[in-house]
């Protein structure tokens, strides 16, 4: 486990709770010494952990902030090339470029956990923090399927379900439904404070609701929107437009009737919407990563493997 | 009270429960014979209605949705033209156009009481609806002193604290806080939904809180913002600068800072907003109107008069 904050931190406590052998890597000493006075097998020497991956072939998970991502596999293209690779970064047609960078796609199935607190660090961590959570396991072309299964495990292991889905689809998805809902949240923020005291002293659970996580610190908000700008710029192209739209037809027929109407019933899926179990893909059977994409397009989630 | 429904009814219940006579119409019989039913003075014969507030210059108050205003106030014009009049509807400048039309503007003093439920109708009606709750009351050039008195004074009975502020300044402000949040979060609950369910299954606390709102009843969420058409196309236009600004700075330098740190010193000056009391300007006296829409506008509120 290459990280120990609040995502690698909990996945080293998950993992030795579900019974594996697990170690891990932090830059920072605190953390380090933090982890092993809890009982883990932590070190500050990104070589030594590597090396001992290296000679077991263990699976290695990434857990750094994206912009420590390309020294990390730096280390461990010279120390642990031979390793099955993961990540638990929450973006990850990016994490796959800069693997590929490194001349180790073909050893690499990114992961993203959909899990978090408000907290971070080693001392936020929690061996159940992926329990019932989702997970989502790259599933691109050419992917191997020894270690696709051998991160979907992980997951499994960790109490996580599984969705399997092509890494630009979960990049174009965590976008809608994760990152421009921060953008509007600071948008709506702005026009009430715009307001004034009279604006903000009316506000009542819309725009508390509809601003809460422009509470959020912006240095998290800004590391996670701009890691997938890519996406992000196409949801928020996409919603500029919807906008526009509605704006125009408020102008002209001093109508919102489209957009309130569309919107309710889009409202009305995402409360309705229900995971059923994935069964039957064998990873490596005949079409299986087109299979299993298209089942995680449809709300599809693995339980067991 | 001219209309018994959610707002209206609580208002007969509420000004009742402080020791006030006051009667009510309802165009529905069925409401009328349930607020007789619970004891309370109803009718559903305007002229009848109107004609006991003319006998003796009762305070009349319009409880009805916008569409129905012009022709109940075409009735007061003709059966009550003597009475002092205020209104509970969610906009403000329309209506204060409404009653100019049909000759009313002198006796008139605008009012929004910040309340409500998810139900509606005289079932639903409650003399505490109002306790603590924020009753805009409008504080136009030229209004009467006497008459915006006796608006604050009833507010104030039934629990509720007293917001000074010009007609138009109310329907830009809730413009802001209470009609641009539903639809941004008809919105964003497109873009979620454009996702398929790949995307509403990843969706977590942000995306459920962003978009809440829509799923309000279409009618209601259209009602209330096509009534303020004008204030809400203007606060929709600032925020499509806003966000196309933050499209630009995405797209050149794959920047959020600009968008996300203003948008958390907003939310932070929300969360931080503190009302203060008005004390020491009385109705009539030099600059009233102004003083106290100044008042207003720096988050004062009146708890006695």
């Amino acid at each position: 486990m290459l990280g120990l904050g609040l995502i690698g931190g909990s996945l080293l406590r998950a993992a030795v709770a579900a019974g594996r052998e697990a170690w891990g890597y932090n830059r920072s000493v605190s953390a380090v010494e933090q982890a092993r006075a809890d009982g883990f097998d932590a070190s500050a020497d990104l070589a030594e952990v590597l090396g001992k991956a290296q000679a077991r072939r263990a699976l290695v998970v990434v857990g750094v902030p994206m912009p420590a991502v390309d020294g990390v596999l730096a280390a461990v293209a010279e120390f642990a090339p031979g390793c099955p690779l993961t990540d638990v970064v929450s973006v990850k047609a990016p994490v796959s470029a800069a693997v590929a960078a490194h001349g180790l796609a073909a050893r690499y199935v990114g992961g993203h956990p959909m899990a978090g607190t408000a907290e971070s660090g080693w001392t936020a961590s929690d061996a159940n923090l992926f329990r019932d959570a989702v997970w989502v396991v790259a599933t691109d072309n050419g992917v191997d399927p020894a270690i696709w299964s051998a991160v979907a495990r992980l997951a499994l292991a960790c109490g996580s379900v599984v969705v399997p889905a092509e890494s630009v689809e979960h990049d174009g998805a965590v976008a809608r439904i994760s990152h421009l809902p921060h953008l509007l949240a600071e948008a709506l923020a702005l026009s009430g404070a715009a307001g004034g005291d009279l604006a903000l002293g009316l506000a009542a659970g819309s725009f508390r609701d509809g601003t809460r996580v422009a509470g959020s610190a912006p240095a998290l908000v800004r590391a996670m929107c701009e890691a997938n700008a890519d996406a992000l710029l196409a949801a928020l192209d996409e919603t500029l437009t919807v906008l526009s739209t509605a704006r125009t037809a408020l102008a002209d027929f001093a109508s919102t009737a489209e957009l309130v109407e569309a919107g309710y019933d889009a409202r009305l899926r995402y409360e309705n919407v229900e995971r059923w179990e994935i069964t039957g893909i064998e990873p490596g059977s005949p079409d299986w990563v087109e299979r299993l994409r298209d089942a995680g397009r449809r709300g599809g989630v693995l339980r067991a493997l």
